[in-house]
């Protein structure tokens, strides 16, 4: 026998010992409360299992609480947890403000267009949180002629700011990592990366360039891109100088490929993904749980019309994961 | 340039002189609509040629096409991602019968029942695809109860037969991971489990340990448990006699572990992560696509009523990716 107490923001707040105020600050306007707080009220509502009332929410605002995201279709092993942890974060955040997830798959732009128009005849969805921004994006301006809310994990590359969007700071990830290699006496440091043209890849490679021009070293022959992958990553880690004694990488995968490649040499990857955690290799870490709750929050701004005249944008910083490969 | 080709409601609205939502609103609440502006409407989509997609499929069919499934909250690393995959697998696979997949976290068993009514009441789902089944399980007959459509990934431990489900058969899994360390000639062959009650856990025990006593082996003291992790797998690792020479393990965190504690030793995973794939970790694989498939086809067969008259039950074969730990 099941019983489903009733639980309410005021079962919230006495567990967090906090005000029923507080409790729903940290659901609607979470910036106003103190990190500390926050937790403790976070934690207290996925303890209880507290949720908020989905069908009188809609009754009184006459919305749906639903927001639609994509998720890629397949999984592609290391790389793609990084989207399914933005996923997760995503969900937790739009449960906390009482919304639903709803996920759809696009094999490219055009149908992902396609698909909008259909989720919202079919399933008057309240908005969208996109992902994968990229140069020349159609995506965001057939949703902004439409007047569709919605915020973008990833900012607009090369289009205007005209939407608000949460990225989180690739150049300072890849600045951090190669000054820590700096302080550790290396100069002879590599970049492993992609091929030119993504914003990400060109963005992780400015922050190494950066570090290492502020050091007053030569980058010459020393960046190398090749297609994601352990093994393309081996085999491109072959082409860089024999002295170089350490690399920094545009991914978990490509720093597999070069710890495999260049043994012994000092090596940084990029996403602290399951793999760097198990093998021990430094990573650069995204915030992506915060991420994922900015963008619900500031969703949520924009449908509850609360959202300030121009819009917000976000840059996150990340952190570097010092483990034991540099 | 983008040019989506489908004539969509905002092209039949843009035709008509009216808003999307007025074409909705002529499409499912027509009565809500003035008479004038409805005919309108009606000579839009007659003249446009719009075929009224899946909001008229659900006013013919009463349903929604939404079916939804549970994210865990948070993420948890290496085995966190099964689940992903099934969740990748899942929206394939209802995409192409078209249905959409919603999301919904939950804190324990009767969190879930009450976000069941929640959902029902608030969405209109069609079903539900529950994993995680366990012993003690309340969730399936609590939807069976109220006639909600719904299939399991996961057999119904220790719980009537009376619903379809789709499994991965675990015993399979661990028997020919043993059987080949048994052909490359281990006879001390150790299994680093989980803590007995966990059905999953339970099944790749009995698969190893009937591999062993097939082959006329004793298993004593050659079954250590231990909670799920890395480090845990690594301390429990030096609990196994000293002369073992190989182990089967319940998930590749532990084998993680284990490789570390053991060095030297032959060591199998179960789940084929990307971990097992990037370090070269030989692992039991669980068809998670397949598995999904079969899901979403158990419940469209529910669903469009042409399910046979007793439930459908599948046990899927995994199979042991070979690389270099075994």
């Amino acid at each position: 026998m099941i019983t489903v107490e009733k639980v309410t923001i005021a079962t919230v707040a006495e567990r967090a010992g906090v005000s029923r105020q507080t409790v729903s600050n940290v659901i609607n306007t979470p910036e106003v409360v103190r990190a500390e707080t926050r937790e403790r009220v976070r934690a207290a509502i996925t303890s209880l299992g507290y949720r908020v009332n989905q069908a009188a929410r809609q009754m009184r605002t006459g919305r749906s609480r639903l927001i639609a995201v994509r998720i890629e279709s397949g999984s592609d092993g290391i790389n793609g947890s990084v989207l399914d942890r933005f996923l997760h974060g995503l969900t937790d955040a739009a449960t906390l403000a009482g919304y639903r997830v709803m996920l759809y798959t696009a094999a490219d732009d055009a149908d992902e267009i396609a698909t909008y128009d259909d989720l919202l005849t079919a399933h008057d969805l309240d908005g969208f949180v996109l992902t994968s921004t990229h140069h020349g994006d159609p995506r965001t301006s057939w949703l902004a002629a439409r007047d569709v809310p919605f915020v973008t994990f990833g900012r607009p590359w090369g289009a205007p700011d005209t939407h608000s969007w949460v990225d989180v700071d690739n150049d300072a990830g890849t600045l951090a990592a190669t000054k820590h290699l700096l302080k550790a006496g290396h100069r002879r440091i590599g970049f492993l990366g992609w091929p030119r043209g993504s914003g990400v890849g060109d963005a992780r490679r400015t922050g190494w360039a950066a570090a290492m021009t502020a050091a007053g070293l030569d980058v010459t022959g020393l960046s190398v891109a090749v297609i994601d992958g352990v093994d393309s990553g081996a085999e491109a880690a072959g082409r860089f100088p024999d002295d170089l004694t350490a690399v920094v990488c545009a991914s978990d995968s490509l720093a597999l490929g070069a710890l495999r490649a260049l043994p012994g040499r000092a090596v940084i990857g990029f996403d602290d993904t399951a793999v760097a955690h198990a093998i021990g290799l430094t990573s650069v870490s995204q915030p992506l749980a915060e991420a994922a709750a900015r963008c619900m929050h500031l969703l949520t701004e924009l449908l509850d019309g609360r959202a300030p005249a121009t819009s917000t944008q976000l840059l996150l910083p990340p952190s570097l994961v010092v483990r034991q490969t540099a």
